[in-house]
């Protein structure tokens, strides 16, 4: 247990199979990617090296197992669900590699390693997350070769592809550089991190449901699986964003493996300087509630989605 | 007649209907790119302005007007070609806000104003750029949705994303930022703009292609139209850059609207430097009468294209 839980929702029953498909997934997800990222020799190869550095530098892959536990919970072709998980984790490490810019957070620790422009250059780094976003769209792209419709997989690109914008992502990231010595309220606070985190995490769990078949559900059961899961995606992302800001004030950089007390540091608004840490906390929590009660009508389906959520928030890292 | 013409090619008989063509399709993509951006007062409206001021800075729209082209000679939707060629130019403007940054080119002029970075800062520079791609892919998904079949437009992401990515545009890019004060021989810098600059030029072309309706065309015949297509683009794709090159020696700030003799001040291979002034002028003619040789089986339909050809190698900025 972290100091990010609360008492407020019980650990999940049966955590042991829960434990195994993270596992499974995780694996999955590393070797989807390894296969999808041009071996480290194509030329030019200290880019291929350098985009190889960025993305298989084993982050926790939180994106790649929402879209699996989202597709999964509506029987969606687990090679579809490869494409997509592969697609959302690039679009996240090169939003990494181009946030730890100096001309951006100037961040030297990344997952515990020099940043990609401490290794490589600022220039290298920069074109490292141009193609990563690239790989991003040619990835989902080929959805449609393993089991998504195209119909579906038009539909994903222009998805993620919203979500990484300038209405999305990018969005939130302009907004953040624009906060910095400002004093959000609470609501510029979630507007920024629902579009700078929120997003791609939403659009993950979207992602997963829209490799899904059309197929043997009903217009109308369709609808509301998907509000559910946007429901919960909502409130995963949110809770995620306040785990961050709690850790970044409790935890150290040896566990975060990135440097710790940055956003105070660099005095950001962050959810502990809003709303203080404990009240923090009780909002994590809130949240974890209301993403398992979301999917709840999805039933056992939606089990590992459930697991997600209570890792997002105990996580020490 | 600009200094990088030669007279191995003669100008288009019927060039009265050949500008009046340009000035329709140059018109319809100012208006398509100005309703694909977000207004400039959408929250965040730094980041919007900003990305309006990168794109609608008055390019040449060379990408978007081979799009149209190579659609039209095949007969595809004209809406269906407005997202393709918004999206190649977007990609376009991306790539050129992220090389003007200081730690690419370090550029402080562009289409005869300041670069995104010196207006906006660096950091807002290169979320415009990071936006912008992902606006490309938005735009293109959007196909589907304006004549294009989902099959198309998925073809066409993965075209885009492939060109775009690290063994495209950015490919070349790294190519280039490795290259500066090495000697490339011939064969080398052939690949490196092939990739910077022809590959962009090329999946244009082949965007158009893509968007014309399957039907109606025997599957042989539809190839061998690639196939012409293909060759063009490659002659046209590679003229750019020698003329680019010439335009650079010969051409001065106030009629390329941007620095000239940057390239031989940054010590930068060029076809200039590898090849004499002479011998870059007549390689552009020969070009030149490629590009008209691979279209000649597409007989009228490819009209424009022809026109692009000599647009290309006559222009003088």
């Amino acid at each position: 247990m972290t100091h990010a839980t609360t008492t407020t929702a019980a650990p999940a029953a049966d955590s042991v199979p829960f434990e195994r498909w993270l596992a499974s997934r995780g694996q999955r997800t590393e070797h989807a990617l390894e296969r999808v990222l041009p071996p480290a020799a194509t030329h030019p190869a200290r880019l291929h090296e350098a985009m190889r550095y960025a993305v298989l530098g084993g982050g926790k892959r939180v994106r790649p197992l929402l879209v699996h536990a989202a597709g999964e919970a509506g029987g969606a072709p687990a090679s579809a669900l490869d494409c997509a998980a592969c697609a959302v984790e690039l679009v996240h490490a090169y939003s990494l590699v181009h946030d730890d810019l100096p001309c951006m957070d100037d961040d030297v620790l990344r997952r515990g390693r020099p940043t990609v422009h401490v290794r490589y250059g600022e220039a290298l780094a920069m074109l490292v997350g141009d193609a990563l976003q690239a790989l991003a769209f040619e990835v989902l792209a080929a959805s449609s070769a393993h089991g998504a419709s195209a119909a579906a997989t038009t539909a994903m690109v222009a998805e993620l592809a919203r979500t990484a914008g300038s209405v999305g992502m990018v969005g939130g990231q302009a907004i953040d550089l624009a906060s910095v010595g400002a004093a959000l309220g609470r609501e510029a606070l979630e507007d920024m991190h629902r579009r700078k985190t929120g997003a791609l995490l939403r659009a993950s769990v979207r992602l997963g449901a829209l490799c899904a078949p059309d197929a043997g559900a009903a217009a109308e059961a369709r609808v509301h699986r998907l509000q559910a899961l946007d429901r919960y995606a909502d409130a995963v992302g949110l809770a995620f964003q306040v785990v961050d800001d709690i850790l970044d004030v409790e935890g150290d950089a040896a566990t975060l493996g990135k440097t710790a007390g940055k956003d105070a540091q660099s005095n950001k608004p962050t959810y502990v300087s809003a709303l203080g840490l404990d009240a923090a906390r009780r909002l994590a929590g809130q949240l974890r509630e209301q993403a398992h009660e979301a999917i709840a009508p999805l039933g056992e389906a939606a089990h590992s989605l459930a697991g997600l959520a209570d890792l997002i928030v105990l996580r020490k890292s």
